[in-house]
């Protein structure tokens, strides 16, 4: 899935993904509308809504991205319709020949973990035939509990041919009040990311490994410093755009080959239509105005992305 | 609601969780019979028999102890169907008087960490209704990205009157890989402890604090330290039982007056028809032999436990 993700990026020229993060506040009144007629007033049509509005901005941006990422606590917060919503969203994209990294930052201890992975990239027997959860290509995870929290993804990684990002250095203002703390005069997202890269030896790719790291945006400086660390470590990297990151400060993000990374936008793409530079696009046609986001994106990633 | 947690300890004298953590295999074949006769013979007919499984358990059990936490990757792993299954059992439990402590190990950035204490501690308002995801009482948080993680979390609780324990030492082997890792020489674990403290401060019970911590049975000296180091946190302790943690060691979770701490145990109460110990009860009876051994539990910790 790591070499697939890698050649859609080099075939589009976009090492993007677009964050399927929605906010009830995101979705056009017509398409509230639409789900409170169809299913109620009530978590049913909220599901229903938020629904619509992703597969409109699928519609328009499929052929231009190779990943999205569906925030699973955006459809958690609505509950089990919330969650039949991301499902339908990650079968919907996948469908559409888009690569779904599922953002639910799990983490937990052994056969715990197992679940997990087993739940979002594996499979479940019973009986004698195999069924699937949640079934994304990607997901994120959280390194706090150690090797023994990490492993058991790994193990359904290699079964399923899938993969992770696992959390090094978070884009969030106060990330880091634990992960920068210095250990040996060393940061912890160093140690953090050390492990990350010799985990990613456990299963490698062609040229990158199905385990990869997630490093915010806005750090371009301690970027800079894990790049180096995790050379066969793909990185995504949150906090672009609406969070501050700025694209002059992505190269350090990338490798001279212009790969090792993929550049998520959320809000700046899926609420683009809310901006004061996209107001020509109506509400209606909030998804003209995502796409039109995407390739202003696409353009000024180039300041970064220094193409083979 | 950790008023009521400590109200209902001291009443029962069972400072006992029951951590309802259902894997297909601990399921007695007559309850799966009846799921996939009921269901099918797939995630809704697994997810239906692991609900009449735990529904078991929690008639057998909930006047013994205060409250049951369920492992939420435990019905990830079924995907929908499972969660459901979830759904059924807090809400199942939360009739019958228990307290539910959803062990769900999130945490995120901002307004992604919003959502999540949304869909499992508060609600959504649509249209002029508001509604309930999942609606456990407490949660367990990954303190990993920091107070910009968890300060959205303990809005939540503020306005719910609801609770969290955030993990600073896990119970697994490998949770000292970044755990116990010095700091100017001190480890992670205290540093968060000390943070868990102070955020336990913008939100206090009678005599804990609503924001509680998880520390693993299986380190008591840590345990002791962390005890010292947050004096007014409530503290919940996995890794009791099953993974090695034993009654002597607890001692050091407990304050003086005999409280501040809540033991977990899972496997060897749900599937203590399995071992040795209890094969006098057979498949048929596992919810009896869960009984049982919550009684031997409490009796074991008579050893750690000082009561007023």
């Amino acid at each position: 899935m790591i070499n697939k993700l890698i050649q859609r990026i080099i075939k589009l020229e976009a090492p993007i993904v677009v964050g399927l993060d929605p906010m009830l506040s995101y979705v056009p009144q017509h398409l509230l509308a639409q789900g409170y007629k169809e299913k109620g007033e009530n978590l049913e049509g909220a599901a229903e809504a938020i629904w619509l509005y992703n597969k409109g901005i699928i519609d328009a941006i499929y052929d231009l991205v190779p990943a999205v990422k569906p925030q699973i606590a955006m459809y958690e917060q609505f509950g089990i319709e919330g969650l039949k919503a991301y499902t339908k969203t990650i079968d919907y994209a996948k469908q559409k020949g888009l690569i779904v990294i599922g953002d639910v930052k799990r983490g937990d201890i052994g056969s715990t973990s197992a679940a997990y992975a087993t739940g979002h990239l594996g499979k479940v027997t019973i009986g004698d035939k195999d069924y699937r959860g949640f079934d994304e290509d990607f997901i994120t995870v959280n390194p706090y509990l150690g090797s023994d929290g990490i492993i058991p993804f790994i193990d359904v990684c290699k079964q399923e041919k899938k993969g992770l990002f696992i959390l090094v250095k978070t884009s969030n203002p106060s990330s880091g009040e634990f992960q920068d703390q210095l250990i040996k005069e060393r940061p912890l997202y160093e140690l953090v990311g050390e492990q990350v890269a010799k985990w990613g030896d456990l299963f490698m790719g062609d040229s990158y490994s199905y385990i990869g790291a997630v490093v915010g945006a806005t750090y371009p400086e301690i970027g800079k410093e894990l790049r180096k660390l995790m050379p066969k470590t793909f990185i995504l990297v949150p906090g672009y755009g609406a969070q501050g990151g700025k694209a002059e400060d992505l190269k350090y993000y990338f490798d001279k080959d212009g790969l090792g990374a993929i550049i998520n936008s959320s809000r700046g793409i899926i609420a683009a239509y809310k901006q004061p530079k996209y107001e020509a696009y109506k509400e209606e046609a909030y998804a003209d105005a995502s796409r039109q986001a995407v390739l202003d994106m696409k353009e000024d990633l180039k300041k970064a992305w220094v193409k083979n």
